[in-house]
């Protein structure tokens, strides 16, 4: 290794950056799953120098070469320098993305991937550009959870999920797509799958990284402002509503912090109590006029059902009355092919089949929307 | 033959009949593509007698034994006896299921196909009982358009249409169900692939078979109103919308009937115009409550996109307005997996790849339903 | 049909043939599953008059249209003038082919279909011209045995065979490859399944279709030398071995005309009795001779193991024995995927699916051959 | 970490171990690429301790949990303390499977794995018994070259090889089986693909792991002769041939070492010559024998094809000479499924689904022979 050089993450000019960034670059933070940095270098060796931090909650990383997946480890709180590949003919241009596994941990405040720069004897190559700008919106699915894991697994912890095997990594990458991802585990677009009125996404949305807290989260400017001018995307997916349709099957929940119990009703014959389904569709009329107000251009699918699709009439009923009230068509809604026991991965959560069936009909209609 | 001794229809005590039925009985009219006659046997050998008659467009018939296909073939105006089976084991019970493979043919009055009965050297014995009643009303897609033929082929021909390769068929058997199909290609909810407003599948809804006419028809209670109460269905399916979307895409139509040029209108960035859209989402609720009407405890899902699926909010905001309006629950929207390169048939309708498929996630939406 | 104007099969020059030829050419019979006749025309509708004989095993016919299959019916004992397609567009030109489902009957003297002539009003067309010629030489396998009835079905019975659904058929089409059928269900190329010695394709492999028998198809010269030179194959496949494997596990079989015993032994250990075991190999040796000394510069493939693999090493042994004493290396051996409990069809032969699996392989196999 | 415990490998008596083994136990050398230790523990967290060392060929290694694959990393020359789970459920019975990535490295005299110990703070439980024993002897395939890495990938090296995307694996783990590698990229069973006769496998067979050379390895006792005896196996998969085919079509090779030039020839036609063709014959009887004279009573499979299958001839003509000489009829030929362009992983060696593949037929092949 003596012959390598150090480039700190701030001096590489020729690298491309995945995932919402704050005001921090320099480490720079992998904040959500699929939040990657790619480079493309000559030489024959290359390392990444990274810092993580965790409480309960360790992320995990992973890493391609030439867009084909090669590694996947644990990270535990410390300094850590990874080769990424090693022998390699030095004058071939390697194509190399960094990223993290681990969706942002609402559940834990301490965890943390900040990437310190490279290690390499070569030069860093123009990178690709990419067509599309894709942003991910979701919950557990698009989290991956259950991506890793045997399907009899039902500890709920940070290997299980991942960027590697989801769809959302995969559309992007059929499309030639720049992409972020926002999601989290449990949270719907009203409230949270055991009826917690605390866990929606829209809350987080505009902030950099909203769902990691604490004071170390917060010096990187997770809690600040998104700065949504930085990145516009041409496609928002909305993969939201299958915590919200759990909601109706749990029991109340009491909340101390709000001093209330909350729990969303079903009617004697099943179908879901008018009063409380309309909480869902009006905090997802909400939701798509925050999306429009800082996102100009996108198209906004609704992309869901890979979990059952029993808010489909709850969720159109948003889609059609902010449609309505914005006179804004360029909206739509997708349903996704529900996970069966062929595809099921760990703990009753899409598997690697589920998530790539989801993404080559997402990728066709994409596909359809911009050859329109 | 000597052996064989003929049993007329009216006489088969021991039948299942699919499809929808009016006054006359014997013969008995096969009105739509699906509608069939079965029955188990004893003996040796099975024909079937039946008369059929037509002018441009010719019925097609198809024959399945113990539920396996076996053969199909066009049929020519006249009398016709066909053998069913010959030679088998005499004393196993042999099931024979004869149906119809053209739709009902709005554009020939003369077409029709009438079971005369059987010839048989055993006894008939009693018929499977079928555990749910489907409804299956739709266009093209339902008559099974393109289910046969070339990729490249673009007539428009009775012997490309069938229910033997056919999701509704697949379903029905998956499910182990008895089923109605009313369906017509090129037909809407409002209107038809080329603006015809003529061409609506509630304005037929309640007849027998409004769809076969001239006066042959007529005599067999095509026109008749449809008896509701003789077979409610537990389950219907509605695929319908695939050609309103396409008139939004048609030029302008002159009917001279009506004295007046019909057209639905884009907006010019491509969304669609609200007033027209509008019309759809009017004729999908009217519709809506014309299937309660005479449907009293079926389901009904709106099961639609296996050619795009661009009238997504359309439909959906049709039976969201319903629900709201008619307090009815009972009522479901379905989004099918759209055709790709890889599973069209013959001039661009799903071929037998895209009936299995979206017969395979029908039918676990189905099971979900009655499983809850 | 007044407009009609009828062809005699002998005046129609523009016209593909399939299948082993003798010398009656008028009418023409098509002796194998596969045999057929093939053109392309102008004009709105095609007939075609044939006239076919049985006693127990009818035949079954199949046609297609442009390369896809359109129906499939029984023909029983008699004259028939079929309608292959009506009211098409006059001026493109439709390419039919009309074929016979069932292979040659050697258990039903009476068995034959014969091709009299066309019904047209338009013109005979060039028809295509194929790049490969291959002879598909084998079992029930190659009959398509069990590719039509449902799993259950155990009836042996004319109806279960096909050249429509079969390995053989979706092999030369995709392909693009003229092709003949030589195949018996319940043969081998030492003896049946059953242990029966005079049942093996040798025996009448050098006669235009030994397998049909009696006054009236000798009279159409099956039973005559069948001349070689007239259609020279660029690839053999023999699909054999199936039934001689069968053999070592059926009881002793008497046989009155022979006057004796049949019976191939199995070993204590389960292993082939080395002395029958040989007669397989010798058998198979004679036959690659006799296929060599008729076939001059055909690539033979030995393709073998739809149903099971168990003489993988009695037949590699036959063929490295041949090339051994031959000196000729023109000759391979190539294991065909077995059928499954997801690909089996009736009576537990190959299914659609198992046909399909085969033929891709085999069909990537021979392009290998041909781009080396 | 202060709570854990560490338990020496030698101490850990409720263990798996996959692989060969020679004289040296603690630190345990994991030998052939599958080589593993597995247990089954309580706790909340658990580790593993090892050394690595190489100097060009890394060794990689990979961790499943509850026979779900996790990770798969890099190690560099040094000591690895890596968790392999923590903060579970610390009741519940956790199975974890560590086994090395990297082949046994014949071009890297220092490249090592060895296990030291876990550390953990849970109870060792029984760990699961297995049905079968299963020895896989092959090439770069069974060594999974190409199994990681882009389709576009050339450089030759450790990161593209596994053991978690193998076939080997995949088919013990579905026959429940424990199972060895013994493989070598570019060896054959005559010589190596460039005809370098140094390269067969036979030379290495009798040793512990004749691969791994040098003062270090042969420390560890990787030159000693292997005790067959302490495992025998019931079935062994030979998938060599494709290097030995490969050789025919190299130019020729001059080996210092042994002073000569040599070369596979091929005849005018492209086929083999007949005098080397025989080289690979005599090789590949003699190493029947070595292996019928080491495994009693294992069912020896020439399991052969997923790289064209060229020598399905030469091959078979070795094992019908070895049946015909020794008499033994334990021993198979099974064709496996060539790879495809949908197939193809990295530098044209088969992929995740080629293996798959070839891993579906083999095991319902073992079945089979098991159920006789």
């Amino acid at each position: 290794m003596a012959e390598l050089r150090f480039v700190p993450i701030s001096e590489v000019e020729k690298i491309n950056i995945f995932g919402r960034l704050g005001k921090v670059r320099d480490p720079l933070p992998l904040l959500f799953n699929g939040s990657a940095v790619e480079v493309v270098v000559t030489g024959s060796d290359l390392w990444i120098d990274f810092e993580t931090d965790n409480d309960f909650h360790e992320p995990w990383v992973a890493y391609e070469l030439n867009g084909a997946f090669m590694g996947r480890q644990m990270v535990l709180a410390g300094e850590h320098s990874i080769c990424l590949f090693r022998n390699m003919n030095p004058d071939t241009p390697k194509r190399v993305r960094f990223y993290r596994e681990l969706q942002a941990m609402s559940e834990d405040d301490k965890c943390k991937v900040l990437v310190k720069g490279f290690r390499l004897d070569g030069e860093f190559m123009e990178v690709p550009k990419y067509d599309l700008k894709i942003e991910f919106i979701g919950d557990s699915i698009t989290s991956g959870e259950g991506s890793y894991g045997a399907v009899t697994d039902v500890d709920w912890l940070a290997m299980y999920m991942s960027a590697s095997v989801n769809y959302a990594t995969m559309t992007a990458k059929a499309l030639n797509a720049d992409y972020h991802i926002v999601s989290q585990g449990g949270w719907g677009v009203f409230c949270g799958w055991d009826n917690d009125v605390r866990h929606n996404i829209p809350s987080i949305y505009e902030k950099v990284c909203g769902l990691a807290m604490g004071p170390s989260n917060e010096a990187l400017g997770t809690q600040d402002p998104y700065d949504f001018d930085s990145w516009q995307p041409d496609v928002i997916v909305v993969n939201l509503g299958t915590n919200d349709a759990s909601a109706f099957e749990q029991p109340p929940l009491y909340i101390e912090e709000l001093g209330a119990t909350f729990k969303q009703r079903k009617n004697e014959d099943g179908s879901y109590n008018r009063e409380d389904e309309l909480k869902v569709v009006n905090a997802a009329i909400s939701f798509l006029e925050m999306l429009r107000k800082h996102n100009h251009h996108a198209h906004i699918i609704w992309a869901y059902g890979m979990l059952e699709s029993n808010l489909n009439l709850t969720l159109t009923e948003a889609i059609n009355k902010y449609r309505e009230k914005s006179g804004d068509n360029n909206v739509s809604f997708f349903q996704l092919p529900n996970t069966t026991m062929r595809t099921f991965g760990a703990h009753m959560h899409p598997g690697a089949q589920a998530h790539l069936e989801a993404s080559k009909v997402l990728v066709d209609y994409i596909k359809e929307i911009f050859n329109r």
